[in-house]
């Protein structure tokens, strides 16, 4: 029995460890990329390389970068004393797409997970405390804006608890994101709801009586 | 609106042109290669130059190959007399997966389609014809095996017209219901097909003597 050659076999395992792409689908991409379309194949493989050579993690909130910082950090017009906590690098351009927060962010990584071994060491969590505590201009609110499924709301109290003993209010999105839903399949609308009718977790503690 | 930095986005925009890849998905699959699998965004990468180095179409049947001609032509066991006119690569591999021929390929390249202005020069029709007259092995039979919706059976009907005049035997593969499948879930067409050429198991006693 023939089978595609050797590279042609090694295009379609590799286009196989793509998230929701099953056998069949690796194979229908190759057969694209190797007899209908020569030039995306190179425009894909350009591609490739430059995102791997430019893309890094902006070192302040996590979201890519192209430069020292990102977009949204070295923008002045950003309010600086709001951070929005997210998951990934698809949630901050799904809150972006909203138009409803002028704040920054700052990307987690993921949530806690203990059943995949994810603990609070593989996340961004203490730059975030680094940052809370060292940051230029003062953080007024951190904004936990992680999905609503089990995960999410568990690093969401984690998160809540350590922000604790800050002198910051803490707050979350408005539910009004699907329950269960994940943050980057909400549409802005709903997205834009939940920014504005945040709920408070904790107020700072009143200074004076 | 803070958006991915440009060369994320001209990466979203290349995965966006392959087949049943949406805009959604095109994202995601962006998000997978640049924050969690580095090493799967260069393996991609060298898989995509190594194909584009070393495929190209077989000189005779026009399937993939790494070398002179591909491994299908080049193997001595292969009946060499019959040739399999497929639309694709995807087609070869389907027959071959299915090991129950021995002959050899001709892929098309395509079907015969007015509308996309796919005409009989577009296709590799004339290599065919040529291949026929100058093999050295006598061809005996050309089995065409195109899909069987309206563009490959009237490219089908085409091919069989200009073989007539071949001292050739030309077939195409049986029509009927797939093995192992339900008879309710076969379409009408598929089920008219497998009615009127309904195979007979028992002959009738010859009434005379």
């Amino acid at each position: 029995m023939a089978d595609y050659p050797p590279s042609a076999r090694r295009l379609i395992s590799v286009l196989r460890e793509l998230p929701s792409v099953g056998p069949r689908s690796a194979e229908r991409l190759a057969l694209h990329l190797l007899q209908r379309d020569e030039a995306l194949n190179k425009a894909l493989e350009n591609a490739l390389a430059e995102v791997r050579q430019k893309i890094s993690h902006c070192p302040i909130c996590g979201f890519f970068s192209e430069g020292a910082s990102c977009e949204i950090c070295r923008d002045p017009k950003r309010d600086q004393s709001t951070i929005c906590v997210v998951e990934d690098a698809a949630d901050v351009i799904a809150v972006e797409k909203s138009e409803a927060y002028q704040g920054v962010y700052h990307v987690l990584g993921g949530t806690l997970s203990p059943l995949d071994e994810i603990g609070p060491e593989d996340l961004a969590i203490a730059p975030l405390l680094t940052r809370l505590r060292e940051s230029q201009t003062p953080v007024r609110e951190v904004i936990i804006a992680l999905g609503s499924d089990v995960k999410g709301e568990t690093t969401s109290l984690y998160l809540a608890k350590l922000l604790h003993d800050f002198n910051i209010q803490v707050s979350r999105p408005a539910t009004g994101i699907s329950v269960g839903g994940d943050l980057e399949y909400a549409d802005s609308q709903t997205l834009s709801h939940a920014f504005s009718q945040r709920r408070r977790i904790h107020e700072p503690p009143t200074s004076n009586p």
